[in-house]
């Protein structure tokens, strides 16, 4: 079952993440017909005049009557979605159709699938691809978003080890490195190292903005404050969710970091130029040891 | 006198900006001799081989020597280094030599060379390129690097138009955009969009390095965390001295910005969805907003 075709591949959610998946696999050959499901219309016509999807269904329409003979199904939604998603799927899931997910939290998103997905939670397979653009749609899908990034998978105690092979295979096909993580720790992982990151590149912004001085302030920003600032560009209701989805471990983070930052503005208050150094040195060297292990090969 | 060729140029600290003044200006057409004076014979060594400089002294060496019929003098050194350079140089500038410099905080400069300069004080014409990479040394300059990029300058009240002219018509000729600017303007701005978001990179860094799971969490860090903290490789003893230099505007945009987080904190204690998407709408808003009028026309 591991290697055989998606012979139909249904996509809830087509914009970056979703339409990427789907072109990947399509320009593979892995998968046949595309099938994609969503909120928008003009995104649905535009993903299908992009050769992303064969056909496509507004989420009013009567969608879940393609689910039955579909090989796999991913939701590629924002993930305070899910829930409802997974109740309009329960019941016109076929035996055979394996479900995937490609929500940034992970532990909510396997909640509500147990709450609502029923004797086919077997063939659910969380999933989290840590790639992306700061932008979105399926016009800003393209077949190499996923060449040589990080793919997490984190099934659970009931997962069927064929459908987890089917998803990870998949995912391989696009030209992912795939990783198994417990779900809590990926949450964990991602609320320090993605999720804050967001909330502190929106709170930047919002707080420039908020400045008497601010259009004097823009008019001089330069690239560093571009890249600081790129995750704030970011899709504003999927990050609402995840913020939501995974607050206490964000806050906790969030809590952390205000800490840090009181260090260095202690630091600054003794002009402690040998401490304020010592920060940035190890800063700067763990930045660069990370970025030369990674460029060293994505198969840690 | 502004269009007249640079015969001799002075760059005191060959590192990424001195190091691309040159090479544009050298380019151009616009800069004769170059030579270059730095801490680090190794360095200098390495700006020969590439052609950014003639020549080059050591600071320990008789450089001081080259200044009494130098046109121009950079100084592209970290802040904290300008009042010894300054006192050094005092007393062997030649009557027409013009001195500039690129240092990231201008009041600092500014105040040091008020002390040390003495008669020579109207041809200093303070600079900050609003350009600069995570990386450093002669080894990562690059003609190009000023290239539709603003310079800064923060002219004085006694400071000599002509000298003022020369400096701001060899920015021009390096490609960049010349602004005029206050001081004190110029290093509460710069506190906001280039001296708060490095300090925040750096102790991300720092954040997640103290982590008991912080291997694991570099492991899985994606291109976010990477932009993100692309100004966390910056040139750590640089921004030690920018962090003192600015410290008062830095301490209070630090407070702000802590403000700023608990107010997100208050938002996902709430399990707020609707101000948290309110705020990462705005944020996203500015930002695409920004990049447009920037992508629309640097000549503001």
């Amino acid at each position: 079952m591991t290697i055989s075709r998606i012979g139909k591949l249904v996509v809830v959610g087509v914009g970056l993440i979703g339409g990427s998946f789907a072109l990947a696999l399509k320009r593979s050959g892995a998968a046949g017909t595309v099938v994609g499901v969503g909120r928008s219309r003009g995104n649905l016509d535009a993903a299908q005049r992009r050769g992303i999807v064969d056909r496509s269904f507004a989420l009013d329409q009567t969608w879940t009557a393609e689910l039955a003979d579909a090989d796999l199904v991913l939701l590629a939604t924002p993930v305070g979605q899910m829930r409802s998603l997974f109740a309009a799927m329960a019941q016109h899931l076929g035996p055979r159709t394996v479900v995937t997910d490609a929500g940034s939290t992970k532990q909510d998103v396997i909640a509500v699938a147990r709450e609502c997905l029923g004797s086919a939670l077997p063939r659910f397979v969380p999933g989290h691809p840590i790639a992306g653009t700061e932008h979105s749609g399926s016009v800003a899908a393209f077949d190499a978003l996923f060449r040589d990034k990080h793919v997490v998978l984190t099934p659970l105690a009931e997962t069927d080890p064929e459908a987890l092979a089917r998803v990870a295979d998949c995912w391989t096909r696009c030209g992912a490195v795939v990783r198994k993580l417990d779900a809590a720790r990926h949450d964990a992982i991602f609320a320090a190292v993605s999720h804050l990151p967001h909330v502190l590149a929106f709170a930047l912004v919002a707080e420039v903005a908020a400045r008497p001085d601010a259009d004097e302030c823009f008019a001089f920003a330069g690239s560093g404050f571009r890249d600081f600032t790129r995750l704030a560009s970011g899709h504003s209701g999927m990050w609402r969710d995840v913020c939501l989805a995974n607050r206490d471990a964000l806050r906790r983070d969030l809590v952390s970091y205000r800490d840090e930052l009181e260090r260095v503005e202690t630091l600054l208050a003794a002009a402690d130029g040998d401490g304020l150094l010592r920060l940035f040195e190890r800063a700067r060297a763990i930045r660069d040891g990370w970025l030369e292990r990674q460029s060293g090969g994505e198969e840690v």
